[in-house]
């Protein structure tokens, strides 16, 4: 069970002394940042790869969960001889401002006062959590990040880091992501939102305080999202209306159909690992994602000038992030003349295809990624 | 507010004073069932219209709602003059069977126990609800309806009527529905269901019993479902990222964005004349369906020997019943000869594109129902 201010977790802590100022105007700090390394950073500082995560991601790529026991969750890339070589490169991710495994977040003990902050915690933007991260690369002694490379939202801090630090990222790889959230993702966390805040044990936020949790709250919000996820055709290949355990319908409403069954799951382990407010921030930072509107509507303007070299990934069936969000990033990359590629990898797997083993996927990052070392000079 | 065993809304009651045996097993009865009329019934009874209404429709189709005072839902379609002509047509619309605007369902009371039902109440499918709007139609003298017109589940009414009871329907609408519910939409009822059943002022469905209601729950389980009935192309068009009344971001949790503040407006006014049980009652019929299971896994043979003439109708932008469903229902008809239009409308609305002024979708009605009435001899 998640619990305040765990200290015990394995990985690196950075505690930023001073104060951070955020897109709200409030200044944060002190703050502390969890991140996790794998592989050896070069003498040239030069192989180092950020890997951002996405909303109910962490810091644990590619090692077992601390809470879950589960592997990490981009095991399927990340390792020795991998695409993200852990032989090659130094990988380095961080769990998000607002985050809810180490880093500074609503489940986290304010040090001016002494108690948890709950709803007291600023509230952060995609960009905050990218000025966090730099911090961390800073303490590394790391001028440039040869690559920044997330899915979901962690593209759009991929897109972030581009646009606010494009003289320290090489090259930059945005996944089934957008560069500004939809009205119809704005609404879908909503729905998340509202069904944490409509759950009694919520406490206005102050349920830490109180000894509480909203988990069936929490574990609604995470079903209904977990839709959202898969792709229509993933679901019909995986249950279809196959029964669960049962050979008829029982008439009531029990968990009847296998598909039932799995998103109850979904739902109860979730709220093992998760904290309700972080969910609440971190959802808010996303649907303020709109990387034109900081550039005057034009969101050519976010790179221009760019050296970085990009590539840009989607996945035919994902409806969360659809393909025509990635072609407008590619398409505003293209009028500023920026080194780009683009690739829809065909998937029936839905949104979490990126997470999922899909070789032309990781043959696209590979090729991409060979060719950038050699541009690099990285052996 | 919605009370329990209203008893004073207008319209026609039929008492039913025997039992129907329930796809369950179960017995049902005494109970009833409360449905309106709109036109005249001619002489020989041949032009009688059933409309089917869809998961939170009722039977107020062409007139105010009698606790919101809104509009009938299909006064786009049925008046005067209108497609569904109210001087032409006798048209019937069936509150359905666990439904909660005086039919037989959870928030009534058990004749047998003098309690509320509640969750006593017995689970029922769409086969059900068509076998009790055949009493009402036996009850009108009516040997066969000219015509058996819905969507959405209003579509799947239609198409177990016209399977169960072919020599009595001379046509039948199928609109934006599907011969079974797809996984995916399994799930989101299963969402809504959780919704529901994760407010404490649920009860274990005894709310009414304990005066309470899981007013909380419902609009959550309401907003889930609001985003399915639109499409993404209708949400950006009506909302995009516009902000509501405000110019900037609060940096908090209150409802920034217009959409926001829409779907929490769709949350909190549907709980004002929905009941919470009856919505899970009815989310589990429309996951239950499944006609071709009904006839051993060919949908063709639900069909076989069919006299009706069809016509089936699809929203190019609906993705909760997706073309591709429609398409199935007119393979199964073509496959049995049977005498099938099939039309795709045009349309970035969604799935509530069959509620909404779509001038195409008339056309096609208009068209399809004035050569079914000359093969009728109704003038």
């Amino acid at each position: 069970m998640l619990a305040a201010a765990e200290t015990s977790w394995p990985g690196h802590r950075l505690e930023v002394a001073g104060k951070l100022r955020l897109d709200s105007g409030v200044e944060l700090g002190p703050f502390t940042i969890a991140y996790q390394t794998y592989g050896t950073l070069n003498a040239a500082r030069s192989n180092a790869i950020l890997i951002c995560h996405a909303l109910t991601g962490d810091q644990y790529v590619a090692e077992p969960h601390p809470i879950t026991r589960k592997p990490g969750w981009w095991t399927t890339l990340v390792g020795p001889g991998k695409v993200l070589d852990t032989d090659r490169y130094f990988l380095i991710c961080c769990n998000v401002l607002g985050g809810c495994m180490g880093t500074s977040g609503p489940k986290e003990v304010n040090p001016a006062t002494g108690e948890i902050w709950g709803l007291d915690f600023p509230v952060i933007t995609i960009g905050d959590m990218v000025r966090a991260q730099r911090l961390v690369i800073d303490a590394l002694g790391i001028d440039t990040l040869f690559c920044v490379i997330g899915g979901s939202m962690g593209g759009m801090q991929v897109l972030q880091w581009a646009s606010a630090y494009p003289e320290r990222v090489f090259a930059a790889v945005p996944i089934a992501c957008a560069a500004r959230h939809s009205a119809q993702n704005i609404a879908f966390h909503e729905v998340g939102r509202q069904a944490i805040m409509a759950d009694p044990d919520w406490c206005g936020g102050a349920y830490l305080k109180k000894g509480r949790r909203p988990a069936r709250g929490l574990a609604v919000a995470r079903m209904a999202a977990h839709i959202t996820y898969l792709s229509e055709a993933a679901l019909h290949r995986k249950f279809g209306r196959n029964l669960q355990n049962r050979q008829n319908f029982t008439y009531g409403f029990d968990a009847d159909f296998a598909v039932e069954s799995y998103l109850r799951h979904q739902g109860i382990t979730f709220v093992e690992r998760f904290d309700a407010n972080s969910y609440l921030y971190i959802t808010r930072a996303m649907d303020y994602f709109d990387l034109a509107a900081e550039h005057g509507g034009v969101l050519a303007d976010a790179f221009r000038g760019t050296k970085s070299r990009f590539c840009v990934v989607s996945f035919t069936s994902d409806w969360l992030f659809p393909t025509s969000e990635s072609r407008a990033i590619v398409h505003a990359l293209n009028a500023v003349a920026a080194n780009v590629s683009f690739v829809e990898i065909e998937s029936d797997k839905g949104h979490d295809a990126f997470l999922l083993d899909e070789p032309e996927f990781f043959a696209t990052l590979r090729g991409f990624l060979d060719g950038c070392a050699r541009h690099r000079g990285l052996a």
